[in-house]
Parts: structure tokens; C-alpha cells; sequence
């Protein structure tokens, strides 16, 4: 089984399958295709049908995208709880998770990663004063603080105990460290959406994530 | 149950899980808030936490996400064939149904559906020219040749018997019609994606919807 992913300094979409697959014990070679290089679009071709990464190769299948990625761990790894086991919080984490991956275009545009801002790197930069980032962040804050509310007793985790909203919001999570956003002025009344945030920045999983970011910054 | 949902006309979100409940044969009442209205925004909110349509509310819980309904449904009918029963048909079912999910922002904004354009009415516009639009139109061409070359062997669909990738191909097999994209002249050499478009247009659910379209359009 072969991950292809893009830099870990900020490939925020590789980061989603990669933490899934942690979680699931998997065992998985990781093949880093680094981006923005004259060669790039050529190397992920090689990979990804999509021209994307990541890409998930197994049994002679190339599985792209992150959410089909992580709905193929949940049939092939059954006994691990990759989405909560009460129906009702299983629905919203689809929900939440699935709002994820096909929204937000704001932030990912004016909260872009790149050779200049990084998940993992030193926060250093300016937030944006655009407005739709501020409607999304205020949408975010919702997010975190209704569901934690909810369903948040039985851990730290979005829906308590872990489950793949938590990957699917990581990336995000980086960016609001990163720029410096500032969740409190956007209805974190109480600081329980910071919470959530600094909750995943902590994962052991992340770390060992950011730290080959930092040596991928470190070679460059 | 009920589903929320935006005019046929031309909320092309909205159709893919009134496709996929369809399918099932689920009995369910729709709603159809009217879009672009001054009262659109305030109307959506009396549903939707995400402030987007399409919504299901069903058991007391509120499910948004076109795709997470459509894995809701998977689960809630599970004698229902919505995914191939073939694993690796299956992950490549996924992989092309997220991608639709996620990406294809071109054509999404340059082939835009609104008062202006619609996914029911006559075929009237002129094909954009952005470069954008036909490296998106490249990709959808090949995912349909691909999958159809691959897995089309038991019936017309895209992995042969129809499946929710169907559903979520249909509003962008509407874009094509109305903005009448030549797909011959991006990679279709034998019409095979041409045909797999007007499959997915001449379905009697697509026809049903699209006759609600046109009434809306009457009533404007």
C-alpha cells in the first residue's frame, strides 16, 4: 500500500488520508511528490489520473481523493471507529466532514499554503480582512462549538472520541494558527472552538507530521 | 422526512440527492425554497445550519451535504445497489463521485445555473472559452471513458448499472447540454462520454425533475 502525498509543510489535502491511515495502524509506504517544482505536474501524473494528490495505490487500484480515501479505510479497517458509533452523531460528522471537503473555498484561497506560509512553520502572517474568510470562520466556530456542545462529552474531539472530522479539520486548524485568526471575534464565546483547534495541533499524529514538514523547509 | 432543496431550474446541488432518495424509492415530502429571492437567505436559514440547500431533516436530525446524504441513504437502504457490489469498482465509484464533490470550480462558475441559465430549459448559450473550463471538460471526458471503458459492460451507467455517481454527474451532464460543450473536441473520440451524457439526461427521474423545473420557470 502506497500513499502519494505533497509536501507536509503544505499539502493540507494529503494531510487528511495520512492522519486516517495512522489512526488505522496502517501500514503504508509514503511517497512525497514535492510541490511547486518545474517537474511537479509530470511527477503526480505519474500517480494520480486526477493530476491531484493524494492518492492512495492498493491491491492495483489507484483510490484518489481524501474523503473516498478515508471511506475506503473505514471498509477495510471495520474494527477501528473511524465515524462515531451513535447514528445520529454519525450523520452530522458526514455532515461536517463532507462540508469540509466541498466548501470553505475562501479560506483555502486567501488562507492559502505555499513556499510562503506553511502548516507547520513559524505563524508569521497577516489574517485576511476579507469578508467571505470572515463568514467561513464564523461558520467554522459554529461548527466546532455546536457539535463539541453536543456530542463532545466522551473526549476532546469534535464528536468526544476521535473520529474523521478531526482529520478533515486539522488543515484548516493549521491555517487558523497560521494566519492568526482569530476565533474569539467570530463567536468563540467561550473559548471552546480554540480549544478543539489547539486539540488537534497537539495530536502526536500531527506532530509527526509537522515534524517532516519542518525538515522538508529545513532541505529546501 | 423531508427534503429541502432549491429550485430544479437550476439548483444543481439539490438534484443529487433527490436522485439518490429517488432511487430508493423513499418516500419523502420536498420543500423547494426559491432561490435568488430577497427572502432566500432567511428561508434557508429556518433549515439549514450551513445556510446551503439541499437539507434532509429526517428522525429529528438535520443532514446537509449532498454527498453525506447520499451515504445516509446507502445506509438507511442498504437492499438498495447504490454503490457497485465490486470492491474495486467501488473505490473507483467513490474516488470520481468525491472528485465531482470537491472540484470542476470552473465549469461550476463559468457555466454557472441561475435565473439566466437553467438545467430544464431550452439550450441557448454560447460555450465559455476559459482554459480553465476545458481542462475540467478534458478530465470529465476521461473519467466517463474510463469508467464506462472499464465497468460500463452491465448497462448504460457508469459503472454499468446505475449508481450514486450517476447522481452526481447528472447536474454537470445538464451544464454540457445547456452550455453546449463539444466533447469531441476534448478527448471524446467515439462519443462514448456524449452518449453517456444523454443516458444520464433522458433518465425518467432526471425528466420528472426537470418537468418540475420547467413549471417553476412558467410560474417566474
Amino acid at each position: 500500500m502506497q500513499l502519494i502525498i505533497g509536501d507536509k509543510a503544505y499539502s493540507t489535502w494529503s494531510l487528511r488520508p495520512w492522519l486516517v491511515l495512522k489512526r488505522c495502524g496502517a501500514e503504508f509506504e509514503e511517497v512525497v511528490v514535492r510541490l511547486n517544482r518545474p517537474d511537479t505536474a509530470e511527477r503526480i501524473a505519474e500517480h494520480s489520473p486526477a493530476g491531484k494528490v493524494p492518492v492512495l495505490h492498493v491491491e492495483g487500484v489507484t483510490i484518489w481523493d481524501s474523503m473516498a480515501i478515508a471511506v475506503w479505510a473505514a471498509e477495510r479497517f471495520p474494527e477501528v471507529p473511524l465515524w462515531p458509533a451513535d447514528a445520529h452523531a454519525r450523520w452530522l460528522a458526514r455532515s461536517v466532514a463532507c462540508e469540509m471537503h466541498s466548501s470553505f473555498m475562501g479560506m483555502r484561497v486567501q488562507c492559502a499554503m505555499g513556499p510562503q506560509h506553511t502548516m507547520v512553520g513559524p505563524d508569521r502572517s497577516e489574517p485576511p480582512g476579507d469578508p467571505q474568510v470572515a463568514a467561513e470562520l464564523r461558520r467554522l466556530v459554529d461548527i466546532f462549538r455546536t457539535m463539541r456542545a453536543q456530542f463532545g462529552a466522551g473526549g476532546p474531539f469534535l464528536f468526544g472520541e476521535w473520529s474523521v472530522p478531526d482529520a478533515f479539520f486539522t488543515p484548516i486548524a493549521a491555517r487558523i494558527r497560521h494566519y492568526q485568526l482569530d476565533l474569539a471575534a467570530h463567536g468563540d464565546v467561550d473559548g471552546a472552538a480554540r480549544a478543539y483547534v489547539d486539540t488537534l495541533l497537539a495530536q502526536p499524529d500531527f506532530l509527526e507530521w509537522s515534524e517532516g514538514g519542518l525538515s522538508e523547509l529545513a532541505k529546501a
